[in-house]
């Protein structure tokens, strides 16, 4: 079987104040993935994307975007999988290189949410959800969260302070980004004095949403050389989905998605998970990226604050964790934090990533999640030189 | 290299009153091709629509069609290219199996376009173009195609009579699909006399549009004699695009994108456009179905009316097009109608169109158009027993 590499990436900062259309957006973290990958052509391209049809009245991201990037022609298509899009959109462009049907593949993450008022953003965010059975119900995405914060803290034991120690780390991890959309380190103290979204979730324990793309160059492995010294395996790209909504589950503390997704990747790439040392997660919420810890199998159920609180997660730690800001401080315009999560290991494990820089990484792994953990994309990135 | 074939086949009726929710719609056709191919488990499923973000608020429907079905747990993701988003799923369900990542594949389209006032679909239909710049004119989709067809009948002398042969061709077909739309003969006649849409578009130049889904099970070719005594071999599928926009072409009646994607097809399955003895245009308009049969390399710019006329694009003609009804009479649920495309030649090509059959067709081609064939995606199948 071929393998596959990425052999350039490109991110705009996240926004919420970008001022940027979606083409904008797109063209520039494209371009620069094509320009840092130094390709002259593109096989095809793969958009993620989640809120286009909702919130700009505009589909057809695929020819749109190759138009926008002068590749009119080429193959291209949009790939959704609410907040996991750009997840899912990673799993089309490795699965397009696999086939052996094209070699030289952009897949692009691509989300406009500022410009809106609170309401269509909120509503469009449930478009992640069953809008007849649920979203009827009048519950927005983030009292769906509260319900899994809620649970998540009463059955563990885990008190707030402990899971507001996620939204610290990525902040703290930011500082350093100039993509990242906050630039403010905050204590958790800050987080517990924030104001309440839906309880007991607080405003800092929630991402930010913005305006954002983040793009990558596939390649087969065997070619990659060609084009960079330093390629980054794509040695992994699983995708596993989990019942819909909160109600059709036995463990709402639990994403089942995770789990399978990342045994997959793991079998796929020929790792187990104390091979991996660096890791990005969905961290849309705060309980949400202490849930990924344990669900991808770095720790036991109630026990994943631990790998914060004890640093492990911190750069210079043994499992260092949203290098650049996470969902939280990066920013997470939905449709494109799948891509970015990628693109960030993939700086990580080519020594490219600046002041985020952790000292050699080896193996890392990113999980993209949809909607409350309903599709779920694992992603294995090894170093190669 | 894999390859790949279709082992069972399903769609439900188009109907503008179907009364159905989109799951049910999928459900309906997915259930029935899973049942026809005899699988007891499917690997991953890949959903073709393109509104429903606009018109039902509804993403997600990966994982929210893979709970319907019972399936929960597959990898499931959405694929949206506007109106061939039936068949860019069946292009990622086809990369799919010959990345040798899955080996049984659920493609299914779905679209539900019935219970909307008028404005608002009219409004969905635009997202395939460029709403800042195009829908933001106030021009309507059929009003871009209406412009197509002026300017072919202009440049090429061919009379609207000519024209509307392809409606009457669809509308004859259709009479013994029982999955069709329309059950009505028409006349030239009838065509020109009915009601006005868009200079020169009048209504029976235009597609139905409806609720409708389709769906097919692929797996590797050599897998597939274990669960159908007539595989249809799935031997090409191929995807490209045009500069978005009217605007920005040199020749309006030229569908560039379908020669390259017909092109590219012809190459993989190892044929030659004279192989082809079955074809499944995407007629939205009937000016559509004409440029297909042309743009496909059956007949020079303007003469592809000979072929209706002629009488080679009915059942027992040489070149059998739309033999189920097409977008015209069968129906066009958008993000369906490339699926139905692919399932239809199937059934052909395993001898089992009812009283839709063709004698003993042996390769068939599909074409699927978004937008204003600013992606289009061919798909070749061919006949194995």
């Amino acid at each position: 079987m071929r393998e596959t590499a990425i052999i350039g990436v490109g991110m705009t900062p996240v926004s919420a104040k970008s001022g940027k259309t979606l083409p904008e957006l797109f063209v520039k973290a494209a371009t620069e993935a094509i320009e840092d990958a130094g390709v002259d052509r593109i096989d095809s391209m793969y958009v993620g994307n989640m809120m286009s049809g909702f919130l700009q009245r505009q589909e057809h991201l695929g020819a749109l975007m190759a138009t926008a990037l002068g590749k009119e022609g080429v193959p291209a298509y949009k790939v959704e999988g609410a907040c996991a899009s750009g997840g899912v959109a990673a799993n089309a462009g490795v699965k397009a290189v696999l086939s052996g049907l094209e070699d030289i593949v952009l897949v692009g993450g691509v989300e406009k949410m500022s410009g809106y008022i609170t309401p269509e953003v909120t509503a469009g965010l449930m478009m992640a959800e069953d809008r007849a059975r649920v979203g009827s119900t009048g519950i927005t995405f983030v009292g769906l969260n509260a319900m899994i914060a809620r649970e998540y803290m009463h059955k563990y034991n885990v008190p707030h302070e402990a899971i507001a120690q996620f939204p610290v780390l990525c902040h703290e991890n930011a500082l350093e980004n100039p993509n990242a959309e906050f630039h403010k380190k905050i204590s958790v103290e800050d987080v517990l004095r924030s104001p309440l979204v839906a309880d007991p979730l607080r405003l800092f324990d929630c991402s930010g949403i913005g305006d954002g793309a983040a793009a990558f160059v596939l390649a087969p492995l065997d070619q990659a050389k060609k084009f960079t010294d330093s390629p980054v395996k794509l040695a992994a790209s699983a995708v596993a989905t989990d019942a819909l909504s909160l109600y059709q589950r036995p463990d709402i503390t639990i994403f089942e998605a995770s789990r399978k997704a990342s045994a997959q990747a793991c079998t796929m790439a020929g790792v187990r998970s104390g091979d991996i040392d660096l890791l990005e997660v969905h961290d849309a919420f705060s309980v949400l990226g202490i849930m990924a810890l344990e669900d991808l199998g770095f720790a036991r159920k109630g026990s994943g604050v631990d790998l914060v609180k004890d640093g492990a997660c911190a750069r210079e730690g043994g499992l260092p964790t949203n290098t650049f800001g996470g969902l939280k401080a990066r920013g997470h315009p939905v449709g494109a934090s799948g891509v970015y999560q990628i693109a960030e290991l993939a700086l990580q494990l080519s020594n490219r990533a600046g002041k985020c820089q952790v000292p050699n990484p080896s193996v890392g792994l990113s999980q993209s999640v949809g909607g409350i953990g309903s599709t779920i994309a694992v992603h294995i990135l090894k170093r190669t030189a």
